[in-house]
């Protein structure tokens, strides 16, 4: 199914959605299964979570225009809704002006803090 | 100078404007002068950064009804807009589905890097 800049997507198990780095063009609704989001510090791979059912990821690139801040890896064989930028991106355009100001800093803070624990994390203290 | 739940404030420098664990009945839009945001973990202070004019500080306890992750002080004197809570909220709410569960996700995403950067910060390794 693909209308209005939405359709419906499967992956593998082990399929990789998208890498830390990339450009983002796509965010994810996920319906059933569960991804990893994980980085790289230092060539360690760091796990920060899971993804899973009524769950969305990819969305900050599309808001901040900055990389991907994190890879994502299906654990299992996922059903997802993959969203295009500019579908989404009309979303959050059309909401007022102080609730994306406080979308942008809160991701802005998101990949400071995910810098810092990264490098804490790695940190031969 | 006070109107529909927005009101003018000036704090000295060291004023707590508040604390870490509080309940959360105000927003602030910094107007003038700088604020450290810091939190303690393990009897240890760590500052996660700072605020500054045209910047809003508190929003994340408002929106997400969860106490205070951080405390803010005051650096410099400064002059404040702070927002009630319920003409906070009333904005908000009338924002979309999608952009207030996007909201939610990352005030939830930072609440928990905040408890796991403090913890690593204060790890000894």
């Amino acid at each position: 199914m693909t209308s209005k800049g939405v359709s419906d997507i499967e992956c593998r198990a082990g399929h990789v959605l998208f890498e830390q780095g990339q450009v983002g063009d796509r965010a994810y609704i996920v319906r059933k299964g569960l991804l990893e989001v994980s980085r790289k510090v230092r060539g360690r791979k760091i796990v920060f979570g899971t993804v899973g059912p009524g769950e969305i990821v990819g969305e900050m690139a599309l808001i901040d225009d900055q990389p991907r801040m994190a890879t994502v890896t299906a654990l299992d064989d996922c059903d997802l809704v993959a969203v295009e930028r500019a579908h989404f991106r009309a979303r959050i355009d059309a909401t007022d002006k102080t609730t994306r100001h406080l979308l942008h800093k809160f991701i802005h803070l998101l990949r400071a803090m995910a810098d810092e624990l990264g490098e804490e994390i790695t940190k031969i203290k």
